[in-house]
Parts: structure tokens; C-alpha cells; sequence
């Protein structure tokens, strides 16, 4: 086990600025674990489709490459999209942590089934691929919504919460789930309402809030010394590319 | 079915000028389609790997948008990784065809079990993603590389030629395939030699070379009138973007 | 690809006369692509279950050799539970294309998930059993019926078409359907008024009408050179048959 | 429990008199089962392939229908290709059991995997049909053969046998099987000597005879009351069918 | 085949002494196959949970391993949770069968799909842990429960046989079951009642009673020779083991 | 976030006294955890086989549940067979690890697959089935085992080592696998000499040391307040036990 601090780096894959509040962040650390955090400069002001995740991800590795560069000891992508994992896992050593992913596995660890609940119901087949990927379908046991876009859910927060603990208590108890992920990490800091809902229904289940479930993986791996494969994830080969200037090349590429 | 003339692109999503020569699109034409293409502006000189692919995603979606308007009836992405594949179609309503996705499901309707031989050891997680996504991962006997970057392909031609075979052969005779798919379109024209080298060793296989399969399927599609889902596929939110102005908006967008 | 015109033979597998319309097959030919079509000697009036299937088996495959004796370039099974489909595959070169098959592969393709709507309850196992054996269990959603017996879908063609369209929302709304696959040969022409159906409530799906479907994937698969593996396929040995005379033996068989 | 004693028919699907001996079905006997035998009228001589199981089929059902009609507790069929399984069982009420898949759920229940050993490389798709059609596909480490055809076995029974084992110790120890099926009905009574050489060899894994295996089966079914599921297998439906003369219809068809 | 008489002991894994009454135990006995049972010593009153299952694992093996020292020649572990069903197969070689495992399995046999309908609620992630290993999943529709506990189901009869009616209906007509397993063995001699219930409803589906199946297949397996494989559950090795007297310890084992 | 000191209880379930030595257990924390450990006072002396965990899990049960009562934050099983796991999860609400299921999840999200590599050639289908019930088993490339018994691995250290990156290199380069996992935590501690091992031929994967990897996952469940869902493992019902004098009741049964 590593015995120094662990730097953590969020990287918001959106360009609306100001999305993640700086309380938020500080509240995801803890005793040996910084937290720092990071937006991409070119891409979707919020991501709720294949199409933004696509446009989000240049910017996203951008991001992630400058942080390995800086010294960062490892790196939570901060969309349940995951947008940019595989890519940029590829042009780094450092762990690159995508929340989706990640909250799966855990929820696999913890109970027999989860449920995802999200913003909007277009967003189903890419989680219901996330979990293919990640090789966990048998676990997965739906994907529901609240049907709010990402930008509005702090609009009326006590009522997103509402809408959450019903579509949790569905998942449960139509859907058969034993866990709950939310499935955007637009709702950060609503686990604990959420779970209190839940419990007042008789509904005892994990909530898993993806950032701080990310967070403390990524801290975990750093601590361990464990970070993706390269067998899985090689360095991208040596090659002309056009139009990216804002991605380094620590791989020797040369760019136009 | 449509009785008019299907008029089909090919994408080729990369910033290496002519990889793709005319004579090759002109022989993927046949009565009753008629065959163009399109480059990318932005994007790495070739993809052969996850980074490369995200680069290329947005470039790719800009050429598909622009198909549309322009009136063709059906796209195919030019590449085994189907780079931009589920964002495009969210943009578009004519079909969009990626050989990687579409040359698996084939193989599956004419073998009981095929294998990709491809160009990397590397694009092996890839492929086996893209059999995970299409649902047929039981299918996919194995993938098999020949070691030859996808811009040196056509160096040795001959050479090239018996290497496919040979890993087809093993393909075939060790890890149970029925089939064989071309892992890379670099590898267009060479279906016929492979074919032959196979007959040859007494082994009577389909030899799948994507693009042609591509866009005869891409016209078959548009003949009988089907297309993505819209449920899977829907249009993305009007919303602003940072940073893609090559990409036409036809959904209300605001770009910046 | 080939440039001439493609014979496609549809196979209709059942013994009642007239099933079939001359319009109909008119109506699935296009560009460079001609369509014929033979009906069985032996077997049922029509197929509602895997015995009948079964008694459809041998004639299909005789009309089947036949086909190919008479130099026809692929051939489709006019009915959804592919009767013959496996063995006549051993017994020719030319691609013989199974409609229900062919549909999923397509459906996989096109969308993320779909079901199949049927005439009758007790289809259910076999269309599972299809997508088993395909290999795409994973996508299939759900199969529903109508519950209207074959030779009765046409008596009103309204009210079919309704129940259709009433099925076909079940299949998405509540089973998570993405596509939709007519399940029974018999539908043939009824797509666009379910697909308007659908739209009308706000489902913007693929409707896939199995026969032209198969008849396009077919022609495809002539173009582009591609049949059935032989190994998957070999021909059948050499040996004594009783009771079959109907079956010609290009593989030097001895019939009694 | 039944008390009385239990009447387990064999039929035997194939054209070749005298395949299966009096003294070898007198050794499938026990306290409180009897058994008898039938052989095919129509079809081939011997089943290597899709082709002729297709041909065996109607036969096959035409034997077991006339089975129930003469009072008969249940009914197995002799080939592990299990012609006619799901067509027949559609026709009757007393249990019908197929070799094939019953094999592969006790070697389920027995193993942690399991192997087949059959005849004829051909046959592997076949047999992994059944493995996906059973639900046991996971199960099914690998299907090997010995390429010897099936009226051929018995020429040289010390070299078949010698075969087996070899087989069997690959399947074992390169494909990770724990328990080894024959492949072939007409290797019955080769178990004992294919286990003595495997614990010659220092494996001990279970050796499934397909035949007595599916004898005490069916008895066992009968014994306890249990039969095929009405749902999965309902009543043909009445209907006017073409060229089967053989087959006697208990539930009301109208045959030419 | 055997054809001497088979003794089957069904080892009761519960400490609540009379549970398993004498008539219940004769009514399993049939021509060639007795009866004996066994109760254990150290464990739970009842099983309902995995910490239960977990407490009876101990006196279950010590019981078959003095069965096996008796000259039993098969055993049944009398618990829908097989407890101890593994870690007894490697103590022993004579036929160890699960209730829970051989149901599932013969459900898959006989019908297309299966649901287990059991007492509790808190079992469903038991039975399908069971049907993942058994390697079933894909054929398990559902686990329904009637709510009452083990050791009241006898309290009153009529209700628990209602009620599991209830259930069985909603299993064929919600999940698409086609085969009912008994999900707990306190249900014993219910089955006719059940399938009646079934019946007068229209739904003619096998009811498996899981004691009488596990009886008659695990006589049909020392019928024909057959037990668990020794490549899957090999002997333990010989080592001290602290705390469990009743356990004999055939393989050489030092126990203090 | 919890901003206190997490208390990690590793529970070792064997009877060996000084199996896991101090230094070890200190080198396991980290700022912010402190880890403590307790062994069981009845079970086996090491854990090779299912009868062996199945002896273990009793006493594991106890030692979790006073580690609960006296205030410990989470609990790590110090066996990759995971004895006790689901058990002990029903009786208390701080999480409870197990280094088989942790390790399994952890390397699916780093690599494409994994491979374990254990001791014996027998715990394949245990291992195997802890992928089963993990969801997992597409990810499993293989199991293999160095021969070498748990209480011998530490006579020959080198020589261990030596072997274990023998079989790891196998893993990688004939199995697929893209990270690798001990399959025994008496290997705590060769993790480091593995993957250099493992570089030096050219292969860069991650080498999952099984106890730190859950550890550091324990520890950072209870920082984010995620514990096993109780809808998968709820209370045990109050219930008489005999024979497990050791196992607190902390939900009011009454124990003999």
C-alpha cells in the first residue's frame, strides 16, 4: 500500500461552466485523498446522447493526458457515460476510472441484481451497453427514468428526489433490483434522501451515489498500485492527426 | 420495394488522402446503386486503435450529416472499428452501416460460428466488444492479427495475402470457425485470394470482406425502406457545443 | 459484386394453393433482382407448430435441390419458423435465406433490442429457439400474438392490422422492444400501416416484413458471392433413402 | 410413484434393419421397466447430418404416436441428433426422450462442464444446437469426434474404442471437460471400456452411455408422473396434411 | 444396468426431529428402490437463508459420508438449497443428488422454461445462484413465493395448496413459465393438488415435486452406473481439521 | 465521506495458528485505515477443496459477527474461496469482503478479461463459479495452477514465484487473459516479483494481489457508506440452532 497522498482528478466532460460546485468537490475527500477537478474546452454544454458523448471525448482525453502530466495519481471521468474510457486509458498509466463502469462492479459486488436510474429514458440502451462491456448484463435488472434533462435537475431538487425514490422503489419491487445506481452524475449528494425514502418504504438496498463510489475506487487503485491494462489499452501508435491541437502527444505522435 | 436508383457513400473516416482508390468504389456499384465517398477533415491518418477511433467519431458524423442533406440514401463508415457509428445515427433517419457490426451479424447467418482476422494483436478487446454490443458474442470463434499496420497493407500485397490465409487456416482449424471476417477495410479486394488460399487447404469458408458486404446490405436496407430505430437512435436535444463547426446542426442546435 | 440479374426463388413450404399471390412476389422484385417461386408437394396446409414444420422439412428441401438444378441464384423460405432451413442448406451452394433468421440478424443490426409479433401463443419457444440458435437470445426482447390462425389473418385484414399495431406497442412500451418483427410470412404487405400505426402513437420503430426483407438480404448475398458455410454445411454422405422420391440426389445418393 | 411396471419404447429412426440387437435393448431392463423397440419405416438408412434427421423425422413421430396409441409409458428416441424430439412430443402425453439433450443435463447435474465424443467432425454445430437449445451451452467444453461413420463402428470395435479414449483424454485435458458424452447412439455399450482406459489414464470422470442413460430416464418420468410441458409442446391444431400416410392422427386432422 | 435392488437415503439437513414423516418416505419407494432416511444432529431447525444452509452443510456431510460407509448407494439431500451438495460430493462416490440442481434440470428437459414457487421472498437470489451454476439461467423465467414460513406450511394445507396456485398461474401467465418447481421440499405431496389447481385453469404444465424427482433420478443414476465427477469434486486432501467430530473421515484425514 | 479512521477486520478462516504474520497485516494500512485480524477457532487447517470452506464457514460466520460488535468498520475474508461470504452478509450490516468475488470485479474493470492463477488444478470450478455468481463469466480466460499445496508455497519462494509468472505468461499469451489474479491469498506479497517477472517478457498487466485489493476496496465501501445490500442478504429469522455455541446472536435467536 502506498502510504503518501493520493491526487484524484474529476474531469467534467462538459463545457457549462460551474456544473460542479467546488463544496461538492471538497466534500469527496478524505484522510490521504486530495480531490481536484478539471473541464473540457471543447464539446457539450451537458451529455444525454451517443452524439454528445462522441464530442465530449477529445476534450475529455485532452484533459486526462495534461493531468498524468501534472502528477495526478489518478482520474474520475465525471459522466455516467463514461465518455473518453477507453480512449484515453489507452494514453495513459495512470488509472482512469469511468463512474458507469465502475458503480456496475460495485453494485455487482454488493447485491444480487441492480437497477439504474437516470435522467431520461433514451439513455437505456447505452447503459444496458455499459453493462454489456463491462460484462455484467445477468446483473443488471433495469434501467428506468425520471425524465428531467441533466441541466434541470436542481431545478426542483425535493421533487427530482421524489421522482428518484419512486422509480427506485419500481426498479425493486417490478423490476427485481437489490441495488440502486444513479445513472447521472448530475445527481451528486441526493444517495442519502434517496436512501432514506427507500428505507421508509421498507426498502433496504445500497444507493450508489457514481462520483464518491468512483472517487474512492480511484483512491483505492492508486493506493494498491493497480491501473488499467496495457495489454487491454497499448499506447496509441505514432501517427499524423488533424485538427486536435489541444491534445499532447507523450507518445512521440506528430500532430498538424 | 423501391424501384429507383439507391444511391449509397462510403465514409472514409480518415485524413490519409487517397487510401481509398476510385477503381475499388466503382466496383462496389451494381444495377440499381451507384457508389460515392467522402473523406474526413479532421482525425488521425489511420485507426487502429480506441484514441484513433474518437478522433475520427466527429469528423465522421459531420460527413453522415452532410449525406443526408445531400440526399444519398444510405451510408457505410469505412472502417472495421464502425467509428461514429451510434452518434450518426442518432443524427440521420437513412440508414448508417458499420462493416464491423454488419459483417458479424452475416457471418452469423451463414456459419454456425465465424472468426475475425484482422491487422493488430491489439484490436482484439475491440472486435469482441463490437460482438458484445451486436449480442453475438457466442458466435465470435476468435480474433486473429497478421501483424501489418493498416497503411502497409498493400506494400507486400502477396505477402499480406498468405498471412491472412495462414491465420484464417488456424482460425478455421484450431479455434473452430465457420466463417471468417476481414478485421480491417484496408483489406478490400482480397476476399477472392483468401478465398482460393482456403479452398486450397480443403476448407470451404465464406471469406466476408466488410465493405462490399456493407454496402450491398446499406442498399438492401434502403430498397426495402428499414433504417435505425429512432427508439434506440433518437435525435440528440437542441443544445450549444463548443468546438465542431464542420458539423451541421439539422436538429435546431445552437452551435457556438 | 455481380453485375448481372439475381434469380431469387421464394420457397413457399405449405400445400394450399394460392396462398401466395402473383402481385405480391411482383411486388419483391427490383432492379437487377428477379423473383420466382415454387410451392411443396408434401406437407400441411399450413405451419403453426413444429410438428407441421417438420412434415414441411422434406418437401422444401426437394423444392430446394430443385432450385438450384434449375440455376437460381439463392432462395427464401416463405415462413418464420425456417422450415428446411438447416438440412437444405447441406444439400446445395446457392445461399438459402430463412426468414425468421435473417429478420433478428437484421433487427440486431438496426436496432437495440426487438420483439416478434406472431399469429399464435404457442409459437413462443420456437421464435426463442430462432434467436438461440442465431445467437442473438440477448436482443430478443419479447415474442406476443394475435392470436388469429394463419389461413385467417387475411378474412379481416383491418382488425389484424390493428391487433398488430396494438401488440407491437405492448412490445415496446412495456417489454422494451426497439424493432419489430412480423412473426408470421403471412403479414406480407402489412408493415407500412403498422409502422403508421406506430408513428400515430408516437413509436418511431423499424417494422420489419420478414419476406421482403429476406428477399433483399438474399439478392444481397448473391451479389456480393456469399452462401452458407460448407462447414457448417458440408454435403450430406452418399447413402440409401427410403421414401423420398421426390428428392433429387446431386451427391450421388442411392434412392430407393 | 408409480407402482406397477414401466414400459420404455425405443425407436430406432433409421432405414437399416438389425442396427440395434435383441440382446443389447434386453440389457437396458430393470426391476419394473420392460422395454421394447421400433424401427422407421421412412427415411435414411443412417443419420450423419441435418439432411437425414430432417428425413427421419416423420417417421420417427409417425412410431411414436402409434407408441401411445398401444399403451406405452414412454418413448425414447435412438440417435443422439434427437430427430423428431420437439414435433413429437407435440403429438403425445407420455414422455419423449431425446438422448441428446438428456445427456447433456445429467452430464450438467454429474460435471462441472462436460465434453461430447461423437462420430463425425460434421456433426459439432449440431451438437452445440442442442447444448443452446437445452440451456446448457456454458456447460459444453467441446465437441470432438473420432471421424469414423456410424455403421462402420462396430468394424473394428477395439480400435473405436481405443479412439474414444484418446478423444476423451483431449476433451479432458486440453478442453477442460469433467464429464464426456458419446456422441453417437451407436457407440452403446463402449462406456465401460472408455472409463477403464480414462482411470487408466488417472482420470475418473463419469462416461455417458446415451441410451441407457435416456432408458432410466424416461422411466424415471414415468415413474414419478412427469411428461413434456403441454405448454411448450400443445396438440397440433386439426389440418388437412399432404404425403404422410403413416402417421395416424389422434387429435381430429383431416388426412389426404 | 443394475439389476439388484437400489437403497436411496434422503439425508433431512434440519434439526427439528419429525419433519419428514415415515409415510411420506414409503409413498418414494417403487419395484427395485428402497427408502431410508437420515436426520442430522448439529444445524438449523429450519432452512431459510444462506447462514441456515451454511449451519447445515457440516452435519450433511458427516450423514452421507456414514451413508456411504452403510453401503447406501444414492443420496438425496432433502433441501430445495442443496446444502452441503458440493463439499459432500467430494467426500464420497456414490451419487449425491440436489433437489434444487435436478429439478432445475429436469424442468429444462421437459418444458421450455421453468419457475420456482417457494415459501419466502428472501430465496429468490438462492435459486438463482442455483440455476447460474447449474448453468440454466437463461431458462429460469422466475422464483415466486407464497410468504409463509417452512415450518407453517402444514398449519394449513388448503391455504398453502391456494396459494401456491395463485403463484404457479402467475409464473405460466406473467413470466412465461412452462414448467413449476416446488422452490422448498416441505411442499412434498402437494404437486397433484397444484397441477389440478393448474388444469382447472387451463395451464396443463408439469408440477415438479422435487423429493420424488430427486428420488427416481438419482435410482435411475446408481441404475446405470453414474455418479458426480471425481474431476470436479476430488477427494480433500488429508489435513487436521479442528471442531467436527461427527465427521468420519474415510480419506485419511488427521482429526483432533 | 466519512472523514474518520476506517477499522478493516481480515478475518483468516483456518486453524493454522501464524498463518498470516504480522508485518504483512501492518503493511496493509494506509492513511486513514487501520487493519486488524482474528483467526477461527474450528475448521479446517488450510482451505484447498469445498469441504474444506464448507468447514471454515461456521467459525468465519462467528468471527464476523463479533468483529460487528466490537465496532469494526468492514471485513475482509482472508480466502479466495470466499467461505462464509453470503452467510456471513445476512448476519450484520458492515460490509463484508471476499478477495475472490473483489479481485474477480476489480479486474474486469481494469482489463478485457483475467485469468487466475491459483495453486491446484482442483479449485477451477470453484473459481469458475465465483465468476458464475459475480456475473462475470464472460470475462474469465482461464484458471490456471502452479501444483503446489497453500501451506507449501512459502518452502521455495523463488520457486513459487518463478511459477506463478510461468503460468501467468501462459494466461496471457494462450488464454487471452489481460490481467491477472492470485487465486490463493497465501501468495500475499508476490504480487510485485509477478509483474516484473511478467515485464521482463514483454507483457505489462495488472497483477491483482488479492488481500490488499480488498482491503482497499473494504476500506472504501465504508468511506462512502456502501455496505451489502440487505434485500440480498436480510437478517437471519430467530430460529433454534444446536451445535454452533460460538456464533453470537445478535438477532434474537434462540440458540441451544
Amino acid at each position: 500500500m502506498r502510504q503518501d497522498t493520493i491526487h484524484v482528478r474529476v474531469i467534467v466532460p462538459i463545457t457549462t461552466r460551474g456544473f460542479r460546485r467546488p463544496e461538492a468537490l471538497k466534500a469527496l475527500e478524505s484522510p490521504g485523498v486530495v480531490v481536484s477537478h478539471a473541464e473540457i474546452d471543447t464539446g457539450p454544454g451537458s451529455i444525454e446522447c451517443e452524439f454528445e458523448a462522441a464530442l465530449a471525448a477529445p476534450g475529455t482525453v485532452a484533459k486526462i493526458i495534461a493531468a498524468e502530466h501534472e502528477g495526478v495519481d489518478a482520474v474520475v471521468i465525471d459522466c455516467m457515460g463514461d465518455p473518453g474510457l477507453r480512449p484515453s486509458r489507452e494514453t495513459v498509466s495512470i488509472p482512469v476510472i469511468g463512474p458507469g463502469q465502475t458503480a456496475m462492479l460495485v453494485a455487482a459486488m454488493l447485491g444480487h441484481t441492480f437497477s439504474v436510474v437516470t435522467v431520461l429514458r433514451r439513455l437505456r440502451p447505452s447503459f444496458e451497453n455499459t453493462a454489456a462491456l463491462a460484462g455484467v448484463s445477468g446483473k443488471l435488472a433495469s434501467v428506468r427514468s425520471v425524465d428531467i434533462p441533466v441541466l434541470a435537475l436542481e431545478s426542483d431538487l425535493d421533487r427530482t428526489k421524489a421522482m428518484l425514490v419512486e422509480e427506485a422503489v419500481k426498479a425493486v419491487e417490478q423490476d427485481g433490483a437489490e441495488a440502486i445506481i444513479f445513472g447521472c452524475t448530475g445527481l451528486l449528494g441526493c444517495a442519502a434522501a434517496v436512501r432514506e425514502g427507500l428505507l421508509a418504504r421498507g426498502i433496504d438496498v445500497p444507493v450508489i451515489d457514481p462520483i464518491p463510489n468512483a472517487v474512492a475506487v480511484a483512491a483505492a487503485m492508486a493506493r494498491v498500485g493497480l491501473a488499467q491494462s496495457k495489454r487491454t489499452y497499448p499506447m496509441p501508435p505514432a501517427k499524423e492527426i488533424v485538427g486536435y491541437p489541444a491534445i499532447e502527444l507523450p507518445f512521440g505522435m506528430a500532430a498538424e
